[in-house]
């Protein structure tokens, strides 16, 4: 064998398989990655071991096989844990290879695991998605990177099995600062579509039409061309649920209030998907939102309508 | 003379000749409407007066030798005064003329209106309008309609040459409900823009990397597009200006109000652009709502920079 390998004989391991993971880690499969995986839940890993994936039994065992590994789990404890803990990531890995986190985190926390993992040799990207479980079916996520460039390259033919647009954002950490800077958007923005909405409605306006006319101008927003319509027909089922927006907002109002940074309409907004979450609606779609105003306005809307 | 007069014979009004108004009433001309015009300080109707409007004295004297009559002023005691004032249209029209109020204004005064002209047999359409002073001279205005179809059927010629987007929301009241809604979310969405904008830049991160990353997701408005890249370049030059998106968002909450209908995200974006007019700096476009959060969160930025 001379020079490097070419990129379908880079071995990928992948930890993480809930509704995002398990349809990325079949694009990788799809694309001829070699592929070992790895869940808390091992159940989970049934459909892709019969796909040809080796499932091991902890992320360590991982780490061991893998020259590129892959972690997208809930929250910024389940990171630290898998990579840093005990039979994680940081156990098993190699020197040289190159360790992707794809969950929504802590900038912080972020660089600190790329520090800890740089002092071993191996390179860390962050690289935080949009785009959804729709995205993560179709491999069209969009993907923002933090990390060093020469990673990013090697890693790259891995990221463009699952995602379409990838975006270098700058140093570890910049990819999850630029996913919280999306998340922040979609959070107002929703709350722009339920504040709108709701006044047509409350008016007396027929809110489909109001709808047709705000969608053609300054507006508009994927939120009045993708949610607002799920909202007129009362269909909340979830392209991202609330639980894991308001998690988000969490990282977002944690990170800012580090840096000082006063984030008046996210906090607003924060709270107000609370009243969803207090409705025990936290698993309905993130444009459940307008509940919380209609609520806070005495409108009783038929439970499931 | 048999039937109805061919659209181009209906002779039209237009009352108020600012940014907005002076563009559209120079469509109207160039469609070939025989048109009559007025504005309080006259010089303002010196290039229609050489374009072949003729100039009247007064709102009485428009409304008199026309059979459509535009309004487009500032708020909704203007649209009072000039409609229903001394020397004000209600003293000059006839029967069966159609009064057309494309200002923005309160849905409940433009009831009222409505009711007193309709006690003349005068029909009334409210008709606000989005795309600024770019879509007035382009002739590509998204028209929202409060009235009787018939009415609107009458008008729809005259409305063509000044907008490319017409939509019949309802009764009267109800195009000025749909105009609120739609400046609700455009408010909001500005607090969206501003509010990640601002944490991707203090968290260090390269803003216009960002911004192309969010651009591309569920992150994406109008707004993004057409507004972000003129915060990064600094560049706070009105599209809308602050104290109309102001004067809009006082409708709003007013109307609300009336309806007992809280909105948190609105009042709270119209308190922020309040520290933008306390900068003095009411003139500039509505993206300028990023210096509120600049403001409060002890960033100097060089003025005009």
């Amino acid at each position: 064998m001379q020079g490097k390998p070419a990129a379908k004989t880079l071995r990928v391991g992948f930890i993480g398989l809930g509704i995002m993971g398990e349809p990325m880690a079949e694009n990788l499969l799809k694309e001829g990655f070699p592929l070992t995986v790895y869940n808390r839940t091992q159940q989970k890993a049934a459909g892709l071991k019969t796909a040809g994936a080796r499932v091991a039994d902890s992320p360590r065992e991982v780490a061991a096989e893998a020259e590129i590994i892959i972690t997208i789990v809930s929250d910024t404890p389940d990171v630290r844990s898998v990579v840093l803990g005990p039979n994680g990531v940081i156990e098993g890995v190699r020197a040289g290879s190159i360790v992707i986190d794809m969950s929504t985190i802590s900038p912080q926390v972020t660089r600190d695991i790329a520090a800890t993992l740089k002092a071993k040799g191996v390179q860390m990207l962050d690289a935080p998605v949009s785009g959804g479980q729709k995205g993560a079916i179709e491999g069209t996520l969009s993907i923002m990177v933090g990390g060093d460039s020469d990673a990013l390259e090697r890693a790259r033919p891995v990221l463009l099995a699952m995602g379409k647009t990838i975006t270098h954002i700058g140093s570890n950490g910049m990819g999850q600062v630029c996913k919280l800077a999306n998340q922040i958007a979609v959070g107002l923005n929703n709350l722009a579509v339920s504040e709108s909405l709701l006044y047509a409605m409350k008016a007396g306006a027929d809110p489909a039409k109001v709808l047709q006319a705000l969608q053609g101008g300054a507006a508009n927003s994927w939120a009045f061309q993708n949610l607002a319509p799920k909202i007129l027909l009362r269909d909340f089922s979830p392209g991202f649920m609330v639980k894991l927006q308001q998690k988000d907002l969490r990282l977002v109002l944690d990170a800012a209030s580090d840096l000082n940074l006063p984030l008046p309409g996210t906090a607003l907004t924060h709270q107000l998907y609370h009243a969803v979450e207090a409705r025990s609606e936290g698993n309905e779609g993130n444009h459940a939102l307008i509940k919380s105003l209609e609520a806070l306005a005495g409108i009783q809307v038929k439970a499931g309508s």
